[in-house]
């Protein structure tokens, strides 16, 4: 969708059950084996009682909402805003949600709050994102 | 590294080239995979010329430089500002960087200036992370 | 989209350049390691010239398209017949698209020509697609 | 093995346990990421009561079966039909089966009734493929 196609408050979401292997697979892309993700005998002595998703982990369904569907395919991601509020764990159900906030026609960017919620519908995620919705 | 052993100007840094394989991996772990990212043909003709990585997925390398070294295991993610200043292609070398800026003793929380440059030395992603290193 | 709602011709598309890790994994959650898959050697001195995509990987594009976009999510996949018409090397940009053909309204089902083409418009895969769209 | 050394009934099988790995690794490479295969929550509300495994992805144990031991390597896949008769959750163990049913030796090509069961005896997946074997 282009700029002139979005208004205030559209929204779009993403759900995803968040499995053993997205944060294996995450870890060994970015390096980040930190026992926190991948070890369950030291993680299951934290105050998270086991082992849990990274951050940007996390924050990659809200890239899918942006880039797959609003605005969509050719949007350019030029910043985000997050606060990690809650932890995620292995198995969580994590839905991302994206809702246009702002709309900038001349700078052709926008502004869109950002949220990720676990299946009890706490918020594990909040934050801001700006883009570039495609020309065309 | 607890808060106490921690001092303005620390600095740590991981460097990985980004592989067309990371980049398919984090596709499909959060399903954005949208032309830019998993089309040659289509990307070749945007202004990038060519696939480039999700911004978050290179995010994720200052996620390894805080989880792993600098505070390293233990810290606690709060929360991270990013700008995507430059596009990533596949077979590009980044190096994320964090140096600590900013120490809150008694909240135990410090924020660190976060960095990835390519090997041009370009900065591909400025922001600022918030973490609480770990009590021991 | 439920069965009144889709009308004989409605198409959709996926578009994705098949890399060698989607080969590489594919083979691995198989087991098909066959030289034509992922011995580059032996594949350079075939016919083909090079090792190429599982059919049924390429065979998987279509899947997305039916389980994601048309009918979309809520489809149950009965059947499904395959023609491998043309090798896909390792990065190659293939297209599958699926269209409504057939539609059994009192048993709830349809059928759907599928078809693969890599960028140069030949055709890697034709086929037909049986599914139950969503009830609701 | 070549036609030659075919006959009539030649049987070989694979079996491997469908990890959840097995199915988020190949809704990643397929962009087909279905709330049927990973959302845990919605698909234990189904008639299925949880996450299924991709039909296709069951069928590429068909396709090992195939390339790597009944007719082996240099073997060319020319057509597969498939039904999908019951779901594949994971953690179900699957075993492929290839029985070779005609013979056409001027033309270089088998047919093959291929059959996927569960560990219960329950068939999941019939059909039949179409292959020339190698000619050495």
């Amino acid at each position: 969708m282009t700029i002139e196609e979005l208004k205030i408050g559209d929204t779009a979401s993403v759900t995803k059950t968040i499995g053993e292997s997205d944060v294996y697979l995450f870890a060994g892309i970015t390096g980040d084996l930190n026992p926190a993700h991948t070890n369950e005998v030291a993680a299951s002595k934290t105050p998270f009682k086991g082992r849990i998703a990274h951050g940007i982990l996390t924050a990659g369904l809200i890239s899918t909402v942006l880039g797959m569907y609003l605005p969509g395919p050719g949007t350019i991601y030029l910043g985000q805003e997050l606060k990690f509020t809650k932890p995620v764990h292995i198995g969580d159900t994590i839905t991302a949600t994206a809702t246009v906030s702002e709309i900038m026609l001349e700078k052709n960017k926008i502004k869109l709050k950002t949220v990720c919620t676990n299946s009890d519908g706490d918020i594990v995620i909040t934050g801001e994102a700006t883009v570039m919705p495609p020309k065309v």
